[in-house]
């Protein structure tokens, strides 16, 4: 696998030792021919569908049967890291050498997919599961050709994007191994983790509207400063989160003062608010909480305190038998395991919404992530392909 | 007055009902026009200094004798009012006024001083008391002309800037009547304020460096959230500046988190802090309560807190002679009266080096000021006018 992920590695190499490969773009392009060689080399029939994902088929014993599907994307973010995405599409090629050198055809014909720009917005998955829209293509994607064109460029056919969808029904299971792009597993030298789904997010937009005025003649307690009001503000939602029990985070990562000047109180703030958990309800009765202290904070301090909310994602819940399927491979295989949300987005959230779904973590080094800086070891790579390899085989034993 | 506030007001007029004369521009040179028009209707001797200062003199009795100069200045700020700067020219003139209508010679030389780009950094009063430096004139002004230029525009020599200096115990007394642009005077229903001096400003740029991370995949309790540690430290300093007994103020006006999306943990905030008061001395004390208060946070939440100094303008102290006099001025005319700082900057805090100064505030509706809501009332007015007028008087018989 470690060969594999150097060569793939080649495309799109940046100097700070990542990859800097966007979808859409010519080392995209150049690391996507790589993969279908390789493809081809371990015995997979490829295809392109029409939103450009690639498609390795492997033949089983009763090709009626629903396909087991499994993958992953090897796009990166511009200046990312060579694991993100590729571990799991090598391990996914590894598993099916696997299958190669012990000889054994599945009961289900087996898919390996590379999904087309995961980290531009899921586009790949998105089509299949049928949510990708005619103006989600019309977005200027970070390669400088929109969606549709970049679709175009890798081989796919963006007026037949329904030709991509799959049904219910059409896999029996879609599983992705993937780094788990934060620290749990390192800190706590776990090998595998679990993934019990993908969080849910919802941002807002929360403005402090409270009055500018001149710093030296204003005495302190004539001021409606309004990020005195915000500053509070941040430091109740890190204390509401934290107090509820579970493993859900809130944020406020972007802050803007105005009119921003040192000698200007300000009269307005506008601030992000993220949360995110992979449950709607913990979400929306933490927020509740939060605007309930906004509520208060903004009688006290006659500064006014607003929320519009920007954007939301449904959390999605893996298959519960394959997360199970998954804790018994591991078990078997003498690796530790950890049930676990995923606080990042994947492909495998737009499939769960057409297949029972799994994914696999492995350990990412000290959980940095879309950096160049960004390890997964060999050895944690070989346990998750290895992991993903016998999930596949309980699967297509597995009575649904 | 009124009128010719409002006269006065018609050169930038602005369709918000303020004035945008900013120094150098066109607006300003018409108002200045205006001005030198009516100091020789009131007869005044008119004369430009090298600074562009406007200087009308009226003759005393004994013109050997040091000079008693007042005045304000006529630029405003882009979108300012009618009344910051003007109030105190206007009011200049009425005292002449005054006089010419009593019939009233001094013993000493009087002169009306219209200082040139009060708004833009107090080039006028810096080039009367020695500070205004080259580099200062190689400033671009908000007129799109450097101050040299401008300087120039307005019928100056920067070449023969010196020349406009004073020399100590060239005036018995500067005097500048001027609007509060506070609220003191007005929410507490007093008619004059007694200037005690002009605060001195510190300004800090305040580093915080934690660590940023994917505000998805990072626990809460494994964040070095910047901005987190910024909210405490923005309510430490106005709990801090607040302990202190005394009318000093702290400001945080400025704030930016970094790299500033909703779904990163901030990694690096920069903010502004910013100190006034009357003693330097209580500046700092304030300053270094501050900074241990950061150190402690900066220990507990494991974000390194660093201060460095953009800025520092020394307090400037009016004389308490002439202050005393300003005050018994006010209570033989009946009006009410309050010792107290200036908050913000005037050209009289340059001319206290020079001259023993006083300043005469008088109200400003609901505080606001550099706004075209900016509102002194034609008595409010009338009463500081009189009261400079008075002192004037006074300071014409006072032993020194």
């Amino acid at each position: 696998m470690e060969k594999r992920i150097l060569e793939l590695g080649e495309f799109g190499k940046n100097p700070q030792g990542g990859v800097s490969r966007v979808a859409f773009t010519d080392a995209d392009k150049q690391g996507r021919d790589y993969i279908i060689q390789t493809m081809r080399k371990v015995g997979l029939i490829v295809r392109i569908d029409a939103a450009g994902n690639i498609i390795g088929s492997r033949a089983g014993k009763n090709n009626s049967k629903p396909i087991i599907a499994f993958g992953s994307h090897i796009d990166s973010v511009p200046m990312g890291g060579n694991y993100d995405g590729d571990v799991g599409v090598i391990g996914a090629l590894e598993c099916i050498d696997l299958l190669n050198e012990a000889g054994v055809i599945t009961e289900h014909p087996l898919e390996v997919i590379v999904f087309t720009d995961e980290e531009g917005g899921l586009t790949g998955s998105k089509a299949i599961n049928g949510t990708l829209q005619d103006r989600d293509m019309e977005v200027m994607s970070n390669s400088g050709k929109s969606i549709r064109e970049g679709i175009i460029y890798l081989g796919g056919d963006p007026a037949k994007i329904k030709e991509a969808e799959r049904k219910k029904g059409a896999l029996k299971a879609f599983l992705e191994l993937h780094i788990e792009q934060g620290a749990i597993l390192h800190t706590k030298k776990i090998d595998i983790g679990v993934v019990e789904g993908i969080v849910g997010i919802e941002w807002w937009d929360v403005t402090f509207e409270g009055f500018a005025n001149h710093a030296g003649t204003t005495p302190m307690n004539a001021r409606k400063d309004a990020l005195l009001t915000a500053s509070r503000f941040v430091m109740k939602v890190n204390e509401i989160v934290r107090a509820n029990p579970g493993n859900q985070v809130g944020t406020v990562g972007r802050i803007r003062a105005e009119p921003g000047a040192p000698n200007v109180i300000p009269g307005k703030v506008v601030a992000s608010l993220e949360i995110r958990d992979m449950s709607r309800e913990k979400i929306l009765s933490i927020f509740k909480q939060i605007e309930l202290a906004a509520k208060e904070l903004a009688e006290e301090t006659s500064v006014s305190i607003s929320f519009s909310s920007l954007h939301s994602n449904i959390p999605a819940i893996t298959d519960k038998r394959v997360q199970d399927i998954i804790a018994s491979s591991a078990k078997t295989l003498g690796l530790s395991s950890q049930y676990m949300p995923s606080g990042a987005g994947h492909d495998s959230q737009d499939m769960a919404v057409v297949a029972p779904t799994g994914m696999i973590f492995v350990p990412s080094k000290d959980g940095i992530s879309h950096a160049p800086a960004e390890f997964t070891s060999p050895q944690d790579m070989a346990n998750g392909a290895t992991v993903l390899f016998h999930t596949i085989l309980a699967i297509d034993k597995a009575k649904w």
